[in-house]
């Protein structure tokens, strides 16, 4: 069985083990159990393991894994550390494909844990069950009711695929996309990856149907010439977004404290990027930014872009942060000149590109329907950025509405302060909502440098 | 009289006449007028002036400026392009101190619109009346309850003062920023500066004692070596924050097209920014950034940052983000790391900088302040950046408040997935509070490259 086969089992387990859950006040394993069962997880599917309580959570107890009556696919491990190892043999001995330590104090810890570390890969590979982890929180897959922390992840299942090196990351970013409408396939907590490990995950989320997009966060790399080679084969299919960290001497001694990881240097990894097609997120905003771009939009065809404000400052801003990310503003067609002449007002504006329909326009919200209407037809234009200078209620909602044959992308930039004012717009197919004017174009400026990749050209 | 004396009677004038407007649905002016009167302006000290109207909006109206009986020391323009220069004379004979030109259509527009304005100065020189615009959205100053924008400003009075080449975002940056209790002392939508300019505004910002942080969107200046040398000077006392665009040529194109600004070269810029202290903002979210941290946040004494984590992942990239903006990781002193060593947990986690305090600090938000105290404490650190890792409600309130006597900006970084489950936090004195390290990182790096500034050391 391939590792691919084999995660795909581990994902969909016919039975579910939680290994180390107790009654004890505040304990971790019975915090996971109670998220199990709260995310839809058959309760008759769940077995809880611990050396002497009876039942856990309204959830029989079994003193080993091979107690257990029941086909057991995935166990999720809590134990106290010394014991990690028992529990990976009996797991190993029960048949159990999938285990996922959540405990710490491996490798990551001292050189007794690494020691401990090496005897559970050990004994697991002797028997064929695979391991994730240790020092993680788990994995996420909304489709078959797995969490990786209760009572806050997503029950909804999306196209988006993650694998991370923090396991608080690998929460956070389903949660935090939620919110925008983008949800998760898997999220994956690496942990230590003592075997499987982010090559195996990209695999993975490669074949996966369930998963359009791949994003990371990532301190490291165990075996760069496997993941690079995957990641520019993957990259031709879907988008990997990968956020990497660890770069600096202290972050790279600070994820070694993490999980153990080897950064690598800077330099391997600028290549890395450059040749696979992986796009480079540069912050926690930027990975959320990226998301929405890939997840809304469709590909630009192009860097060419159409510029339209009401605020005429946030229009100037754009065209500077076109230049800065290495997209062209626009040279729009005579028809579409003329169009626009047609009907944007003679003072206070501009009716080339970047398009500044004055102050009045935040009384209009017809100018910025016909405006875009306009931009959409001219093929000189490949992608439409439009900052927002209306309040009116449900405004950006209408002008999108408005938007939909279209089919390049259409970003808002609805800055912070006009927000407040109106209810908050959420991105749509087709249209997605930033901010911030530079964020935007360096979202969609990722883009144009993804589809290059994709068709082959110099990037 | 000196300009700064001049602006002092303009932002509190004894009387304010609003010139053209009208009962004509949609009429700006008499969208304005009730702006006024919604702020708070004594409706007996407005007068309205309209060549045929008798009243609007309860306000009699008066065929010119000289025919108004009060004294006027303000006068707020929306009369068709055309008849603004009658008006400004009308205006000059009256002796009203200053005319704020909301009309568009002057030099920004055409050959013609520029032959207006030239005659519209010379005539307010003649009789020592000041013009503010054109093309612009007007003055805000709470304290004396002018409004530049209606129905959206804030009435709270705050020591930020503005003044913006875009009109829209002298409206939109104090409503973005009251959502973050930051208030605005006055801001200024300069327009096309026919006569009073950014210099001018730089001085009566200066020497404002209302004001003590200078905030600017600006897309070129007409008088560079008075302008940079007032913001050498100020920048000695109050941080001046600037967002300068219109860099790109085609930024520049439409900033001459915005406000007839011309950008002047990058080059130039750049030298200024180096020499002047002004604090370079980089996005409409920097501005917001920048005005949190230096209102919020005491100068940190010097560039060492002590990184708190319950997120390893956040501690990791956060120590890059220092790197890439030139802050040190702050060696923690021996007393410290032995005091962390008592009560940080011994597994997945990590007792020196970044401090990781591992999974279960998400439940012990005791394990935060704790630590925030040891690092208060350390004559090493000059910062402390705390990324959130629990999702107890009002835990960063909590934390915040433990930390009241520390000396020490200190700044959370909450995620946007964390803020999600949490009561929003809001930033107090001494902390401030951002949604991405990265942007926490810089906000800090600008103040401490202030710092040096303002105490003469090279930057």
């Amino acid at each position: 069985m391939g590792v691919v086969e084999e995660l795909e089992r581990i994902f969909h387990p016919r039975g579910l083990a939680i290994v180390g859950a107790s009654n004890k006040p505040g304990n971790l394993g019975a915090f996971f159990l109670g998220g199990f069962i709260q995310q839809g997880f058959d309760k008759d599917k769940i077995y809880v393991v611990h050396p002497t309580e009876n039942e856990v959570g309204g959830i029989k107890a079994y003193p080993t894994a091979q107690d257990i009556p029941g086909d057991v696919d995935l166990a999720v491990v809590f134990s106290p550390r010394r014991s990690v190892p028992q529990v990976v043999r009996d797991c190993t001995l029960k048949g159990i494909k999938g285990v996922v330590i959540c405990t710490s104090g491996f490798a990551e810890n001292s050189a007794d844990g690494a020691k401990l570390q090496r005897e559970m890969v050990a004994t697991a590979r002797s028997g064929g069950t695979r391991l994730i982890g240790p020092n993680c929180v788990g994995i996420y897959c909304p489709s078959s009711n797995l969490v990786n922390f209760a009572g806050m992840m997503p029950r909804e299942s999306g196209p988006v695929g993650m694998f991370s090196h923090s396991g608080s990351l690998s929460v956070m970013f389903p949660v935090a996309a939620a919110a925008k409408g983008i949800h998760f396939s898997k999220a994956i907590s690496c942990g230590n990856s003592c075997d499987l490990n982010e090559s195996d995950f990209m695999e993975y989320f490669g074949q996966d149907p369930e998963t359009e997009i791949v994003v990371a966060y990532m301190e490291g790399v165990h075996d760069g010439r496997r993941f690079f080679q995957l990641a520019r084969d993957i990259s031709k299919r879907k988008p990997i977004i990968v956020w990497k960290c660890g770069d600096s001497d202290v972050g790279s001694r600070a994820a070694a404290s993490h999980t153990g990881a080897l950064a690598g240097s800077p330099q391997v990894w600028d290549a890395a990027f450059r040749q696979s097609g992986m796009i480079r997120a540069e912050s926690a905003d930027d990975v959320l930014d990226l998301l929405q771009a890939f997840y809304y939009l469709p590909l630009p065809r192009g860097n060419r872009v159409a510029i339209v404000s009401g605020m005429g400052g946030m229009g100037v801003a754009i065209a500077d942060n076109c230049m800065e990310y290495g997209l062209e503003v626009a040279e729009l067609t005579e028809v579409t000149k003329k169009r626009l002449d047609q009907f944007v007002p003679e003072v206070g504006t501009c009716p080339d590109n970047p398009v500044d329909l004055g102050m009045g326009s935040a009384f209009n919200r017809q100018l910025y329907i016909d405006t875009a209407e306009a931009l959409g037809r001219d093929e000189n234009v490949d992608t439409i950025i439009m900052t927002t200078g209306s309040w009116q209620p449900n405004y950006v909602n209408q002008v999108m509405q408005a938007m939909k044959g279209v089919e390049k992308p259409i970003v808002f930039v609805t800055t912070q302060g006009l927000r407040i004012m109106m209810e908050e717009p959420r991105p749509v197919k087709g249209v997605a909502i930033y901010d911030d004017g530079r964020r935007a174009v360096r979202a969609i400026a990722k883009m144009v440098q993804y589809r290059r990749y994709r068709s082959g050209q110099q990037v």
